[in-house]
């Protein structure tokens, strides 16, 4: 320490009151930018938070085509609006976003281009997996069916007094999809429904536990066990 | 520019190679200390974050009298548990943290708790408004009709053909409770539901929006005089 003084004690000596002046004027000046720099790191660190998305429905009926068939070279020649983006058209990208895993909590599940897009994943090689409820999964129109016989693996909620009502799906474990919106085409093309899509860890953390919790708790295998020896 | 590397210049003429050393060493625990602390602000500005929690049903029931009325002298003799903190718990302490305002979107409202917390927070001076489904709203047991008696300002959905799906609140215009959970005792007690509440502004800010756009469309003097003219 005392040598790093005397350094300092010399350059003092060496520089007049004018060349200090200058220096204390640049150091000003950094200190202001150093400022303005820390400040705009904050705003884009908080702009650039985790994805927050919030769609509302009832949704426009649009051409969804493109989605399902990016790379096709005709174009579509349905009556459908083309090229406009809706609620809809959203909550499509963010399924058909999927590279690895779709987990779906659904309570009713009726809507054909919904069904299509998790087909379309399913062949895509994505792990798909869906927990529903036990009474809409028979009513007409489910596509839970078509769902079981094209291979995904499907459970329901076992106990008969209780209803699956979540609405939520996970996107590669990292995406959650919340809200009030069934996959129905009542709740999308004419009802007042909302869905929030969020990749805020902490919001998608507990969904990703609790649809492993229900995953595990309505596995077949454990509940024929369970029959078998009367437990 | 010149004078300032001039006085750095007669520095190192007088600072030998083990003093420039000591200088750099310093400086070098001066970063590293400093690469810390911004990760350690950084860690804080992160946890600090807006409000974030979500709330999984059916919920244990217990007793909630200390939550209506904490001054009471008297401990509550029901044969419900007391003290334990629950998920239902935990929603009607976000309702009643409200200390202006609640707008309340909700399909279905048949729950006598729940209805007693929005009739407090009304009787507190809280500004409440409700907007509901139109056939739910006079189903058996609804509370629609006690929230309308108590002079709490309550619009249902105008359109006959179209669900008012939604299920969410909004505390004092920056707390946002949205799930799954309609507000009766089946989704509280029995359904698998969910909540989230938050205070992510990003996320609070369209269903604020959402809620002021369905309260206009659903103001009944609107609706009379669209009726008186044929509209």
């Amino acid at each position: 320490m005392p040598l790093v003084v005397k350094a300092v004690g010399n350059m003092s000596q060496q520089i007049s009151f004018k060349e200090l002046l200058k220096v204390f004027g640049l150091g000003a000046v950094a200190l202001v930018l150093g400022v303005e720099w820390f400040d705009w790191l904050m705003r884009r660190l908080r702009v650039r938070g985790p994805l927050k998305e919030v769609l509302f429905f009832p949704s426009t009926q649009t051409c969804l085509e493109h989605l399902f068939t990016p790379n096709s070279s005709f174009p579509c020649r349905c009556p459908l609006p083309h090229g406009k983006e809706t609620s809809f058209s959203r909550l499509l990208r963010h399924l058909l976003s999927a590279r690895a895993s779709l987990d779906l909590c659904v309570f009713s599940f009726s809507h054909m281009e919904l069904c299509r897009t998790i087909l379309l994943l399913h062949e895509r090689g994505v792990t798909v997996r869906v927990v529903t409820d036990r009474d809409y999964m028979t009513i007409t129109g489910s596509q839970i069916g078509t769902l079981r016989r094209a291979g995904i693996c499907v459970r329901h909620e076992m106990s008969t007094a209780v209803h699956m009502h979540h609405k939520f799906a996970i996107v590669d474990g990292k995406k959650l999809i919340n809200g009030s919106l069934n996959w129905t085409v009542t709740a999308v093309q004419s009802n007042k429904e909302n869905i929030m899509v969020t990749e805020e860890p902490e919001l998608v953390r507990p969904y990703r536990l609790e649809f492993q919790k229900l995953w595990e708790a309505n596995d077949p295998a454990k509940h024929t066990h369970q029959v078998t020896n009367g437990r």
